[in-house]
């Protein structure tokens, strides 16, 4: 059996015309040596280490800005793709690894030009611009010297750190996008059209939109639930008690569920983790001393993992724990304050008294805010400090270290109201105010203003149209760049960035807190979280079709620590909810009344218990995975371990038959 | 490339001799009609649906009883292991599932019939004795009519549960058995012979030892400090509360330690679960409508999940409840019984009356002894009914019947005293009393008898010694058996059967529990526990070794739901213990003496769910799998996945070229 080359195939030479598939903008005064440095590091071919790409340089005559267009030949784009291990659709309907040896039974394979969507093009030529490394000739940054480069690092991470590159992104496809939008968010009630999100946005954008719709759909039962309560005059001692069961059981339910709906999408979409993470490809940043791979033998950097831990446990525990104690002090100081001015109040209800007993809060809001801006800053450096090997574990720490400090700002002040001071009136409207306050505020953030941003931005568009003509092309160029497309980009080069997921799953977490952990005390909490996720999907929707530059897409194949942050949260509001009830008297009245108190908190005690048994044994029996994708992955993992075997006979016999070849002379 | 047809190639012949491997005894007076059908199955060759094995029958004189010595040629055994996917070690060290044609290069492969080791041989044998399957034409067991068989069903399953077939057992290697004793039960302090053991009691029993072993070791340091707690004055009044969460802490690290240990073994033999237990062979007793297999298109009889379901929902869980409120009435009884003789005994201080006091435990005794034997004959017969498609599946249900109603008869009792009655002094006292007496009732019946029946064993021997000339050869007989090997079967054919791990595996349950979930109050369990478990080792080994039959080497890659089981224990360890120091009278006093009673409760939920936390949180963060087998398991994994692109291509090329061929013509 012959050896699967992949370096030296080509399929059919693309030459039939360059398409521009990302923009890299060079900041205004770059020094002219940077520019060209970087330009040949694009164009050179790969065993000169360059990434082999086309690219078309321009000039902005306004500000001399230089803006590169990049892009690269079908032959290089397929190699590309081959070498990210990307999954394509097999002519028998699996997702395989494709490789361009087996491109004919590929499912388009036919067309090699047409094979790759533009999305897949993009992630393969990031992935390329992150490959360019530096060399061990490269000591600094021609024209920088200040700015020193270490050998196999990449280069274009640092230029976008050290600010010389202002931009980099991939271009809309205007077309598609308003194919997209129409399925989207124009249709006011719709399934949201997932499979088109997936193929221009990425996997780990659509599981966020895949996870809004299942979410927000799972809202409406405990929503009627809670307008039923509200409205009827229905209303028994129980109901609360019955309310809580049911939503503890129903988030269960959800959580479960959205994991195996969650496994058929990722199956769908070919990136169910077949083989170990370790196999994987690791993070651009991620930096030690070049070895390999221990699974598959590829060169890759090693970083000792005692040393992560050592990092992790000698470094991060402590400082966040540092950064939650300063937070955990201002809710305090908060509290107290606010009790020292409502004290003051009563003592003398005087107008400007009044206007004082605001003050706290809006202090707390301010040092919240601003603790907020410094403990981000600090998270992303210790994360990247750890230097995590797989994206999705510098994910899911990131997750993890926000989670931390949200929660605290967010839920320990429910909870001191809740347990310390034990004022369920209070927790209401504190509750109450939470939910609603964030939420309109969410709403003005993601849908007014993208709104008056994209009319500013219209505006902007006619500016611009007047400045094509002073794009000057430079020495540097690969092909022809229609006018429409270099309008296109000077549009979208003033667009913002959108900065991942994590804000809005973190959105949906907080939401999600508030709704099940209170559920007992604010049975409408539901309800308007249901309202908002509908406008929600819809702004979050418009946001990224319009109002930011388009994302690299990124696979994932399920959503990560938040499952987890999900679940735990929802542990906790069989404890929460159970205290609650059980501190409630109305409820207290219910059991016979020569109980003594001691034996109501084991008798709550013991059904939080119960409750928390139902949980644990309800995940445990919803097998994670549907059936058909366990009988499907196990289908492929059977065939590949008859190939191994075959493969290695076939070796052994041509071995064994070398060796007789041997013996006979 | 060819087609790797297995069924074709043999390996130098095996015909130079017949090894009897297992023995096959018919009940006396079982009809010569039937012998020979079954005689006939065996040898029949494979297209004649026969098992295509060497039998030499034999008749004892004394009762006419007809013994079948069975064996099979080296290229029929070799096939055998093919068929059942047997790993054995590849030439590169690692374990590979074995096929005929590759044995070149398998280690030991030069000499075919060195090639298995003798427990490996009768594994083949057995699973080809199972595969016997009634054919269409057989409508019953001949000589036997009302034996009726249904097409597809095991034979030798249906003989045996008939009482046709009295014993079928694997043969001693007495030579190995020698050797391994003095490794094992022969040497008071030494680490077992795990490796040996596994070789010739195969994957399961071995694990269970290896268990055993484990958690003895794991119990020296709670018996330590149980020892210096009792001996020296060293006392505070946080000691119960350290001993128990450092009891606690140790049991979690110890649970999980296992598992990694667990994990190394079971790759090391070459049975970790690569591919899903979907592409399994079902159990022998599995019936259903023939069908194939989803992932690997094999033949297989096939019954609906749903119906699976059913059978369990509606059958097995009303019935299962009713034994358990059964059994949990019988405890009831007996407490209401002991208080009302207390109280007489109390009133009349007669020696009669004291007499009476211990009536109620006896009869509570006998009740339990008959209830458990009446559970035990339901279990079974449920669990079969539930039809099971894997052995592991069958056989964790059986584990969680057996453990429930264990449960109610061991622990519930002592719940009832600790926290009903919440008398420690009858806790401790009644905890002693089990844990002392269950170890020396244990340590008599798998000790002191075995012992005493080695002896009468002996004495047989001579008298079996005087029979031999009377063994007469009948028509069937495919070799020479020597007078030795006909003794020694005549000896095994007496001893008794092995039932599997099962009863060894609750005993070291039920001792887990007394040691962990009361130890805050008899913190001497541990040494207790570990006594026990340094000659229960060493009986348990002689057991294995001189008293039961030989038992038919299973495989397993872990233990089963006995993992499950001890950790629901230790979870329920961190309750109990939270609750016993909550309310012992001298903790409480530590406390502020302000507190009220409600908040001594919250204090210790408090405690219990930041314990419950931290358990969570170790085990989550201990890996189950060491890190070096995850990499090698990944490695197997990724050349899989290689090998199966490459075959793909290969196969579309040659599929192409026969194309272009055609195209051609």
């Amino acid at each position: 059996m012959e050896e699967v080359g992949s370096a030296t195939t080509t399929t059919t030479a693309g030459g039939a015309g360059f398409e521009p598939l990302e923009v890299l903008e060079f900041a205004v005064n770059t020094k002219q040596a940077a520019i060209e440095w970087m330009i040949a590091k694009l164009q050179a071919p790969a065993d000169k280490s360059g990434a082999d790409l086309c690219v078309s340089a321009m000039v902005m005559q306004h500000n001399q800005e230089t803006v590169l267009f990049i892009g690269g030949s079908t032959s290089r784009l397929l190699l590309g793709a081959e070498m990210m291990d990307m999954m394509k659709e097999y002519k028998d309907g699996n997702q395989r690894e494709f490789t361009v040896e087996d491109i004919s039974n590929f499912r388009g394979g036919e067309n090699p030009d047409m094979f790759l969507t533009m999305a897949e093009k993009q992630k393969i030529i990031f992935r390329e611009l992150e490959n360019i490394r530096a060399t061990d000739s490269d000591e600094y940054v021609p024209g920088y010297e200040f700015i020193k480069l270490y050998q196999g690092r990449t280069i274009v991470k640092k230029l976008l750190s050290a600010d010389l590159i202002k931009n980099l992104f991939p271009i809309h496809d205007q077309e598609f996008l308003k194919k997209m939008g129409a399925d989207w968010y124009k249709k006011p009630v719709a399934s949201q059209p997932i499979e088109k999100i997936q193929h221009y946005f990425g996997e780990k954008i659509a599981l966020y939109f895949a996870f809004l719709g299942f979410y927000t759909v799972a809202l409406i039962p405990p929503a009627i639930l809670g307008v039923l309560y509200w409205i009827t005059s229905w209303q028994n001692l129980y109901r609360e008690a019955l309310f809580a069961v049911f939503n503890l059981v129903w988030a269960t339910i959800f959580l479960e569920a959205w994991k195996r709906y969650c496994a058929e999408l990722a199956f769908k979409w070919g990136c169910m983790d077949f083989v170990s993470t370790n196999s994987e490809e690791p993070r651009a940043n991620y930096h030690g001393r070049m070895g390999k791979n221990p699974v598959t033998g590829k060169p890759e950097p090693v970083f000792p993992k005692s040393q992560q831990y050592m990092r992790f446990y000698g470094v991060t525990v402590p400082v966040l724990c540092l950064c939650l104690t300063v937070a955990f002090y201002a809710m305090l100081g908060y509290f107290w304050l606010q009790a020292k001015v409502d004290k003051w109040y009563l003592e003398d209800k005087s107008w400007l008294n009044l206007f004082d007993t605001f003050m706290p809060t809006v202090v707390y809001a301010i040092v919240i805010a601003i603790l907020n801006a410094i403990y981000r800053k600090v998270a992303v450096r210790l994360n990247e400090f750890e230097n995590h090997r797989l994206q999705t574990s510098y994910d899911n720490n990131m997750i993890l270290k926000l989670i931390m400090f949200e929660f605290i700002n967010c839920f320990m002040s429910l909870f001191y109201v809740a347990f310390y001071l034990q004022d369920m009136r209070l927790l209401k409207s504190h509750l109450a105010a939470l939910l609603i306050t964030t939420q309109l505020l969410g709403q003005i953030q993601e849908s007014i203003l993208p709104f008056l941003f994209h009319r500013r931005r219209a505006n902007r568009l006619d500016k611009a149209m007047s400045k094509f003509d002073t794009l000057q092309k430079v020495e540097f160029y690969n092909g022809e760049v229609s006018t429409d497309l270099q309008k296109q980009v000077s549009i979208e080069s003033t667009m913002d960035v959108y900065n991942g997921t994590l804000d809005d799953y973190l959105e949906m977490f907080l939401q999600f807190g508030y709704v099940f952990l209170f559920s007992s005390v604010f049975p409408l909490a539901a309800v308007w979280a249901l309202l908002n996720n509908f406008t929600e999907i819809r702004s979050d929707a418009f946001k990224m079709c319009r109002v930011f530059q388009r994302p690299f897409a990124e696979s994932a194949s399920n959503i990560g620590a938040w499952q987890i942050a999900f679940e735990v949260v929802s542990v906790m509001a069989v404890m929460t909810n159970c205290a609650l009830i059980g501190m409630n008297p109305e409820v207290q009245k219910l059991l016979p009344s020569d109980i003594t108190a001691v034996n109501i908190v084991i008798v709550f005690v013991a059904i939080e218990h119960l409750l928390l048994a139902v949980r644990v044994s309800v995940a445990y029996f919803i097998p994670d995975v549907p059936g058909w994708v366990e009988i499907e992955m196990a289908k492929i993992a059977y065939q590949s371990k008859l190939a191994l075997q075959k493969e290695q006979l076939a070796r052994n016999l041509q071995k064994k038959r070398h060796e007789d070849l041997e013996l006979n002379f």
